[in-house]
């Protein structure tokens, strides 16, 4: 249990475990190639709320239920919750969870939330600070689109590198010492900047930071690419996953074939191409969680995985700072899977 | 170093000192009552920056860098910076301190965020996976009007339960085991609503999860409101502070002239009430932090003050939340500081 490198965490074996996760998912997600993988399918985006913000909020609430039963905990015995979402001041987090009422902590680092939200959980339960932790996001897309672009009822018309936000929710409950899967490392990414500017171009955007995290990752760990069965990004979309790919090849992390078979990324997998207004594929602060609570980690129990990185990236951009002609700092936090028994 | 009771985490004694903290205070703060416990008084808001935005971006970043010429340390030292802001998705904090160019977690509970930094980042120093930590907030009264009522231009009427959302930043480096000042406790909080929606009303709000946590400190660490010389809540304003000594005493925690004399907040101390449309108070992530990195720890350091409880206080609302008719959850953390020496 220690700090590696310039800015790794490694909470050594079997400290800390995933008990349990859960997963809610969005009509769309419900409908794409990793359907089977969701514990929830919604077939109504609403969720039976009033507004879209409320609806984000219920999935957000049910997944944390769905988390607690199946690890058989009751909400009064987590020590924290630690979660974000996409929302202005995280509304779906803290209003969405706070039937727990338990001590909450909210992080915030856009899509690449799950990753920062399992690091300081992690640290809390490798140190002993906490037992059991509940972690989550969610993201909605009729909540986002308004909060980043324009609402979804304008009928903007989008090009072929936009993204779709991910509707949904996950969560997982984090227990020191036993789960079947556990965190080993966590690495906390820095700002990456490479000066673009258009909120339909976050794959470009991220890419950047993905390539610098995953390679301070390795050279803290003394890892390369090959000690992971898989490394996955959170959400760069197929136009973003090509760029990050390049980078690697680039700067002499991975030759091509390697890259091209190691490297995948979540929101490239969440829907089929063919899918309806998916353009370069998903993304949005539920879009790694729910592919890798829902999808990956079945992987992992199926023994197809056996070691996972899990490079989560956020576009910290807002409708203010796009609008007043920012560019978009991005950043990218990894953890790494194991299976636990 | 342990976890206390329900939810506090005790660092142990030395461990988590405060080397150095650093105060950037806007125009109406820098001529109120505090005004020479800040480390920089501007004479204008803009900050020589074309929008509202990027001057808070400005005060954040000159923030930090006078915190880290303050402690002799250069940015590359940080291994981690933790910060929050009140803007959508963080943008002070990520924009601002972006060219510090170190691994960057962002946090978010609205005005409690320093206290949520300051345990996140005690945290990691009390248990060795950073040595030295810069946290801060920003807050901005232009950027937090239009971000959670209405733009300041509307020239909207307000009631005078109201508060003024303090301008500037501040700014503390953490390092293990020396500084002139020690975080001791950090309590994590719940959130309390008493359902209160009106976005003017934030004191009100607020009171019952400051009184919350006050509580659960005390009992966590076995402490009464006497073992501290002072009790600061972050920004209730007058009136809130009034209704939290009422509940104080009406819950048996302080007799009214102990709630009187031990329980104060920094929102009714940062401006004198007769300074133009304070109203209330001051509010703002940044004003529990300008109160305690300025004036409190000077007054820790003239022997004023021996043990000091901060409890920031937290309005989790939006405007998408206030505008769909949500009540207003609120949240408190608390952070216990000592002299270090």
């Amino acid at each position: 249990m220690a700090r590696l490198g310039r800015s790794t965490w490694a909470f050594g074996e079997r400290q800390v475990g995933v008990v349990a996760t859960s997963t809610v998912a969005g009509t769309l997600e419900a409908q794409g190639p990793l359907s089977d993988a969701f514990d929830l399918r919604l077939d109504d985006d609403r969720a039976g709320q009033d507004t879209w913000e409320r609806a984000e909020q219920a999935m957000f609430r049910r997944a944390a239920e769905i988390a607690c039963e199946k690890a058989a905990t009751h909400p009064s015995d987590l020590d924290l919750v630690i979660g974000a979402d996409l929302n202005a001041q995280l509304t779906s987090f803290y209003m969405g969870l706070r039937p727990l009422a338990r001590p909450m902590l909210g992080v915030y680092s856009a899509c690449a939330s799950i990753c920062e939200a399992l690091a300081v959980a992690g640290l809390a339960v490798a140190t002993g600070f906490a037992d059991v932790v509940l972690v989550g996001t969610s993201s909605h897309t009729s909540t986002a689109e308004r909060q980043f672009r324009y609402p979804t009822e304008y009928g903007v018309q989008r090009p072929p590198t936009a993204q779709r936000t991910v509707t949904g929710a996950g969560t997982a409950i984090l227990a020191r010492g036993r789960g079947k899967w556990q965190i080993t490392h966590a690495t906390i990414g820095e700002i990456a900047d490479f000066g673009v500017r258009s909120p339909w171009e976050m794959g470009a955007a991220m890419a950047p930071a993905a390539c610098d995290t995953l390679r301070q990752h390795l050279a803290d760990t003394g890892r390369s690419l090959g000690d992971y069965d898989l490394v996955v990004t959170g959400d760069l979309g197929r136009v973003g996953l090509d760029i990050l790919r390049h980078l690697l090849v680039e700067q002499g992390v991975a030759s091509a074939p390697v890259a091209e078979e190691r490297v995948q990324d979540c929101g490239a997998m969440i829907y089929d191409e063919n899918q309806p207004e998916v353009f370069s594929g998903g993304s949005g602060a539920a879009c790694s969680t729910l592919v890798t609570f829902g999808h990956l980690f079945r992987e992992m129990e199926r023994g197809h995985i056996h070691r996972l990185l899990v490079c989560a990236t956020g576009a910290l951009l807002s409708q203010v700072s796009a609008q007043q002609g920012d560019t978009i700092p991005s950043i990218s936090h990894a953890i790494a899977f194991e299976r636990g028994d």
